[in-house]
């Protein structure tokens, strides 16, 4: 009994320590008026990495330990999981976990929050999406962050909920979607986080491709912990490109905190180019100083030398143009 | 032509006296008020067993006539069939219905009526369930209440459909559930039920694991043939617990017929002891005096030594003390 | 650099000649009033053929240019290819797509517009059906159209998008279904095809196994390209037919095209003779001089010796009584 006592007594001790340690770097993210704040009520910026799905990752070989140290290196303060509907059912919900479980254990070593993003295009009331691999329906997703709330509730570094990566209806190709069918649907997603993970703090986009935010302004979501999604890829609009985002989801920024979980650049003649991600520094500069004004949030897409616009060249971790801008802005902090 | 005809009149008059014989004992069920009558408009109160799901007992090699004639020494008049939907897919619904066909033969040999319940927990709007056993969908239990209502629309026998054992959305876990949006689903698998079936007598139970009955003041279902279900077990609220089941759910037995389709109780010590099924003998009495106040039917869980709170200790169907309690009120009928 | 041109623009020319000698003859539908018309605004009077299953021909050996070639010696100037799910799921999309590719290629030859019809029967809202192989869902549906609406976006011999072969509820054995909620389905399948197809023509089918048009009166569709559709059997009215008929579809015929995607009988001792198919002469007489007084479009059911009521008895395409009967009303064109 006294052996037993002592043990007990050891390793509570230890994980205090352990945890305390942890803490002072990744304590809970919650949201306070238009602003992220951790546990000491500071405010967070968040700057960060977009990775591949870990499913893919893990099948190259490149899951790994490094791969979070390198993104510290580079600066980021958060890193984001685009979880693919089609990587979750074929590597199974228990496997696939795993890597969420390592990843998450990996990016708090390297003092990296996560973003964990349920990676779906497409229009989920009608169930028409953009390709297959990103084919779902209401009860999986509602069935995935059933899953993923419940274990990650008291795990502080899992900072953001990213509920639907980028509704679209294709100019209704896909079917119709209302702001309020949208909103319902969100609704129910929302009510199961919260229930399994009262802390929890949820993103939520809008349409075209989780680029506008207008319907934000006179029909927000009626609850605490959400912020707002927008993903301002260079050709959504033409220059003047300001007053555009403004109109379109910066204006959010005043109410809420806005987080622009997919942005990127890339020149026409690289693997991959495609519209609307053409671009250069240019674009880079002016959203850069527009997300500084407006204390939005960002994270680049993507550190993978194949997935574009790509962030590196190589499996050696070699910047792209895009991807030594996008570096330099982090270590600026 | 004449030895054909000779041959009908036979088969005939045979099945005539074979049904006769039957009907004398277990003539159809319907709702007169506030009671269960049979053909003959005499008020029955139900009192029985729940036995374990038919897939379940016929693995065991327990699927047998002597279950039923057991079931019959112990004082039952109704036997209820938990069908989980997990079993009804492994087995698929052929060979599933055959177990049905069986049980329902042999409970019918034992004076038995029968009771066939839908044995799912969890939230049918949203498709999220307690367990991977309870998974199920509003299309599938649609089919299945086609096919069962079909099959037996002409078997009095089966006296009881059960549409969805435990209605819960586990404090939102499982996502929310209003009683208009529950009681909209029940609509449509009472509409197909009563199609195929017009006599049927259909089951419907309220929130909270089928406990509460609350909404039922207000909004009760606007069809004939419809009784109401509790699962009133001992810690579902703290005692008294007169006061609370007559708010909770017994009032609704002044209006339309009531019966606790799951009651029982075990001690700490039992195996599968959990809340909210701790409790003994005094629960028993409190309960028994207050169903025989109000006229409400009741079929004790469970017929098994290992699901729990049992009412046997083993194939032997040595009774534990509840299936000791509960079959001497059985008796004194 | 110039011998590329030079292919090139031989090919352009050779695609031009090419696409006109089609286009003279079978050139884009689209609805005018209450008339099908072509890209010369003739006024187009469908009178054709439902053959089976293309999945079924295919198997049987019978999916071949003479078929086609057969039509067209009966006068037919359309046809219908019913699909379907089962098929389409069983075989694959890919697969079932080459059939479909080649058959319309074979139409074309044979100077035959076609109707694509999505062959289910049952009620499309609760997901209950009238036999497994017209098992479909809202989502199955939507990608069907998706899929096929795209893919031949710029094939005018295409003429004829049928959305549901059958909705019915079998007087609520299948769960029940309003016009209103029957037309929101609906809305959303036209959506997605009118996205992926601005010109296509859609057909549209009401209750009671696609005969009763009746709240078309009071609630049609809000979208320009739609006709209705009916298929008044033998059976589906007693006897004198025509005002029953006028009262059930006929009347939309004055503001909408109306096309009877399957008419056809049968004699009481054919192979396969059920209700409401037993007819005779005087009802292909009635019904052929009730189509011509209004305008109505026909497709007779069914080119095959074994699905009923049959319009030829063998695959010699020998015709029956009610094929003889149909040939002939197509020849007099
Ligand atoms: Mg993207
Ligand atoms: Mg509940
Ligand atoms: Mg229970
Ligand atoms: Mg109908
Ligand atoms: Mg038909």
């Amino acid at each position: 009994m006294k052996t037993k006592l002592f043990t007990f007594h050891l390793f509570f001790m230890m994980s205090l320590v352990f945890v305390a340690a942890q803490e002072t770097k990744l304590t809970r993210i919650s949201v306070d008026g238009n602003k992220f704040v951790n546990a000491q009520n500071e405010t967070i910026v968040f700057k960060g990495i977009n990775i591949a799905d870990p499913d893919r990752l893990e099948k190259l070989g490149q899951w790994k330990k490094v791969l979070f140290e390198e993104l510290n290196r580079w600066g980021a303060n958060i890193v984001r999981f685009p979880v693919h509907p089609i990587a979750w059912r074929e590597r199974g919900e228990e496997e696939y976990l795993k890597l969420l479980d390592q990843g998450i254990q990996w990016a708090k070593e390297s003092g990296l929050y996560v973003i964990i993003d349920w990676h779906s295009i497409g229009n989920l009331r009608t169930g028409l999406f953009q390709a297959p691999m990103y084919d779902t329906s209401i009860r999986e997703t509602l069935r995935f962050w059933y899953t993923v709330s419940r274990r990650y509730a008291d795990e502080p570094a899992v900072a953001l909920y990213e509920i639907f990566n980028e509704p679209t209806t294709f100019n209704n190709q896909l079917g119709s979607l209302s702001w309020s069918q949208w909103t319902e649907i969100v609704t129910d997603i929302i009510t199961v986080i919260k229930a399994n993970n009262p802390h929890a703090v949820m993103l939520v986009a809008g349409f075209n491709w989780a680029y506008d935010l207008t319907p934000v302004m006179h029909s927000p979501l009626p609850f605490d912990n959400i912020a707002y999604v927008s993903h301002p890829y260079p050709q959504k609009r033409e220059q003047p490109w300001v007053p555009q985002w403004e109109r379109d989801f910066g204006f959010v920024a005043d109410n809420y905190p806005v987080i622009a979980t997919e942005i990127g650049y890339m020149y026409p003649d690289q693997k991959g180019a495609h519209i609307p991600c053409l671009g250069d520094e240019e674009y880079g500069r002016t959203i850069m100083d527009y997300f500084d004004s407006k204390g939005i949030s960002w994270v680049a897409w993507v550190f993978d030398p194949d997935w574009s616009p790509q962030l590196i060249k190589d499996w050696n971790y070699t910047p792209t143009r895009a991807g030594t801008f996008f570096k330099n802005e982090m270590l600026k902090r």
